[in-house]
This record gives C-alpha cells, structure tokens and sequence, in this order.
C-alpha cells in the first residue's frame, strides 16, 4: 500500500522541503552572479520547483503537480523573496540552510520515487525519477546562472538522494509498509548528506585524474 | 468569452511577432558567439518558438502548437536566415528590430496567459504561462549559446511581460471582454518595455549589491 | 508501410547506437571539464537518451520511450561507467569511437523521422525530429558541462542527421519501401559526417565573418 501523498504529514514536509530548496537555491545564486529581482526570484522557483516539474514530465503526468497547486508556487516564491530580501544577513544562517536542504533533498528524493512507482514505472525508473526530483532543480538552476552543476562535479549530493529513492523502491518490492519505509529511506539520505558535509567527503573521480591539481 | 485565437488578425500578429523573435534572437546569437549557418538558424528558431514550446509542455498540450504548425516553422527558419544572411546590414535596422522584439514580448504574453485560461489552470498559473511564453524563448538561446539569460540580471524584460500576462487574466477574472482586454494589457506591456529601453530603466537588485560595482 | 521498430535487427542497431553515443558523450565530458564518477555517467546517458527524450516530449510520447526501456537504460549506464572506469586507455581508440558516434548519428536520425511519422506528424517536422533525435543528446550534453553546443559551431554534425531524416521522410512521402529507404538514409547520413570528418569540412559561417580570425 502506498504513502498517502495527500496527507497533511505529507504535505507539510513536502513544502517545507520546497521552501528551504528555494531559499537555498535563491541564496547560492545570489553568491554567484549579478541578479536583480526577477532573477532571484525565478532562481529560487526554479530550484524548488524544477526537479518535480522534470519528473512529471519525464511520467506524462500534466501540468506538473508542483506547477498546478498554488501552494507550491507561493512557498517557492516567498522562499526566493526573502532570500533577495535579506541575502545578506542570512548568510549566517548557513548551517540551519544546510540541514534544512539536506531535509528537501531527502523528501523529495522519496517522494518522487513514490510518485513514479504510484504511476507504475518500473524499479530503476523510479529509483532515478527520485534522483531528478531531489536534484534537478539544483541542476537546473546552474544550468540558467552558467555553472558546472555543482551534482556533477563535488561533494556528496546525487548519491545520498539515489540511495534514499532505493530504499523505499526496495521496500515495496519487498512488500514493507510504505510509512516506515518512506521514513527509513529519507533518514538514510540525510545521514549520508550530512555526513558527507561534514567529512568533506566526494564522490570517486575517474581513475588517473588528481583530485588537487 | 475568450479571444478566437484562431483569428486571422490574431494569428497574423502572433506569426509577425514570431518572426520579430526569430530575427532578433538571431542577431543576438551571432553578436555574442561564433556560430555556422545551423547555429544561427537554430537559435533563431528556438527563440521565436521555444516559448510557446515551454508554455505547451507545462499545459500538457503536445504536441507544441508552434511546433505543428509548419507556418510559425516557416516563419520563424525565414528569420533565421535573414538574420544569418544580412546579419551586418541589419545592425543598423537595431531600433525597428527592438521595437518588433518588445511587439512580440507583448502579444507572447497575451496569447500565451489566455492559452493557459483555455485550458483551464489558475489565475497565479497562467500569469506564468503567459510570462514564460514571452521570454522563455529568449532564456533558452541565452543557455544554448552560455549567456547568463539577460532576463535574470537586466532590463526591464521579464516585468512588463508579467503585466502584461496580469492585466489579460485579471481582466478575465472580472469578466471584461477579452478583445479589448488583451490590446490593454498588450499596450501596457509594450509601453512599459519601450519606457524601459528609453530611459535604461533596471529592476531592483538585492539590497547591498552596488549596480555599477 | 513502415519499418519495424520493434524487430530485433532494428532494436540491436538502435541500442548499439545508444552505447556508442553514451561512451563518446562520457568521454567528451571528462576531457572537458573535471567530473565525479555521477557526473560522467549522468552526461554519457545524457547524451545517448536525451535526443530521444526530446523527440518524445515533443510527439507528447510519454514516459519517453528511452526512459520506460530498461535496455536503453542499462546500455547507457554501463557506457558511462567504461568511460568511467577506462577513458585513459579509451583514448587510443579514437577512431572506432568515431566511426560508432558516427553510426549512432546515422541511426537516431532515421529512427527520430520515423518515429515522428508513426505519430503522424507533418513533412518538416518529421525531418526536425529526426534530427533533433540524433543532435539533441550531445547538446543537452554540451549545455550541462557549460561548452557551446558543438552542434551549432563547428563541423558537420547536424547537416548530415538533416539530410538522413530528409532521405527517409521523403521517401515515405514517395511511397518508398521503407527498409532500403532507411538504409539508404542511414547510409547518406554515415557518409556525409565520415567525409566532414576525413577532410574537416564545416558549414557555412555569416557572410563577413572570417573563420581563421
């Protein structure tokens, strides 16, 4: 049986995640480029809102659910907003961003594995819709401010949300509960973040490339 | 009740306004990057089309009406090869060329909020749309060729189109006609972009940053 | 009548191309920029499913058949990781990699027109997804590691996909038989991109700009 994905639980830490994901995806563009108000704005929504507008595009599923619900788009856009607002002061927020983006990452890592198993995809596909919906909108984002995704090159973020989204694939295959399981899965994604920011730990590099050169 | 958008005045001005894209995404390509003939063509065309190809993909209404529809095709190839022909004598046509580009911002923006309302999403929703139509084809040359799209940093380009997108929807929701409701909101849209480029007017940018730093 | 896209042979040389394309667009990547192991085999699937990810949204097939396809994800996956794990030694074999990109060009851009025609578009927009189809991958590629797109720069890569899927869809509207149509396509396309290669042919550049300067 699967998560209810309209419970209010649900809903509530699926917007939480969008909030911080617009917050933190609006501040790291400010950091990297000129913008002016459209620009961080836009880049906040995008972040927030582009790895579940990937995923249902990738399913059929349209106009994405993120596109469609008004509150989606107005958690996006009050995100990007106090980020222009108040970017400056904010950047000593920096850890409770961090863990707050690790929480976004882990939630929609499951969240859009479930919703790819709930429109009948099968294992490895929603294993990876999970992924893209946990970071497209990151990706996206670098893509529009002209950076290298940051998922492709450093640190560990695509696999804690690959293996969040195998987990609770794992599970209903297996037949578990989908609750506890859902639960397991976004734990073990945000240890892996958190333990990968705080170790500085990467991903492998290809063989006979230095990582410091 | 809504605006024929099968008319012939209303699918001549929106084919006038493709090719002004077209034209102008071109010549913008060919400023910015070294490009062959399929580059200029290409980005000639995804700027005239890539809009309203955004905008159908969020509707779910594919295939993309501008891409089925071998006139906005035509038109928007035949941009990119003036533009890839005469590109040199045409920098000095640069005052008609942007006033055809800020025509085409305002009836993108239009057509494309009322297309949203056709097909049924909310007020917030086809704003959007109707923005996203406007510039979003403009977004995608600036990714293509590597500009930070000049949307997010610059100009009054995205805002007037967002007015213009609020005045046709909010026009609809307190049931004005539409004709008359989409030349206003055309107008504005058109007058706050030409007011812009006369004055070199920009949007705010986040407190703290210094413009000509 | 149409060719099979469901025979065995048609489905060996559709997933050979896919291979082909997923190994080049890795390696491209890693010689480029600096990637973690995620990023290599995200660009080498990147670049051989995206093309017809784009064909597939466009036709509004979806999910995209590329992606429901456990073989074409698994073909894809494991080019990138021999990317991965082997580009150092990879690049002695320039040539064959070539020749295969080459051949996968050839194949994505009979397979894209067809497609197209099965879906029953029009005469030039089965040509553009056909080319679309065979380009779109390694742009999608280019655009993610922040190159200009080589596509639209340099060399003959998309005039030899335009002129397979012209072969093929020009054929159809002949009445051809569509098997040796297809081969004869393939074949054309094949031998354009080999001779630009052989004798660095490219396409035409803007009247007035020097291509040495």
């Amino acid at each position: 049986m699967l998560v209810d994905t309209t419970s209010p639980l649900f809903l509530s830490l699926d917007l939480a995640g969008a909030f911080a994901f617009a917050l933190n995806g609006a501040l790291t563009a400010i950091r990297l480029t000129r913008l002016d108000i459209v620009g961080v704005v836009t880049l906040g929504m995008c972040t927030a809102l582009g790895g579940g507008i990937l995923r249902d595009i990738l399913l059929g599923a349209l106009p994405p659910a993120t596109f469609s619900d008004w509150r989606y788009l107005t958690v996006a856009a009050v995100g990007g907003l106090i980020a222009f607002l108040f970017g400056r002061g904010l950047d000593r927020l920096n850890t409770p961003i961090l863990v707050l983006d690790a929480a976004g990452l882990s939630l929609f890592a499951v969240s859009g594995a479930l919703k790819g198993l709930d429109h009948g995809v099968g294992f490895a596909q929603a294993v990876i819709l999970g992924t893209i919906t946990a970071v497209g909108g990151g990706t996206l984002r670098d893509v529009l401010i002209r950076e290298i995704p940051s998922v492709l090159t450093s640190g560990l973020y695509a696999i804690p949300a690959l293996v969040g989204a195998l987990v609770v694939v794992s599970a209903d295959a297996w037949g578990v509960a989908q609750v506890p399981a859902a639960l397991v899965a976004a734990g073990a994604c945000f240890s892996i973040r958190m333990i990968g920011v705080r170790f500085d730990i990467s991903a492998p590099t290809p063989p006979g490339t230095a990582r410091g050169a």
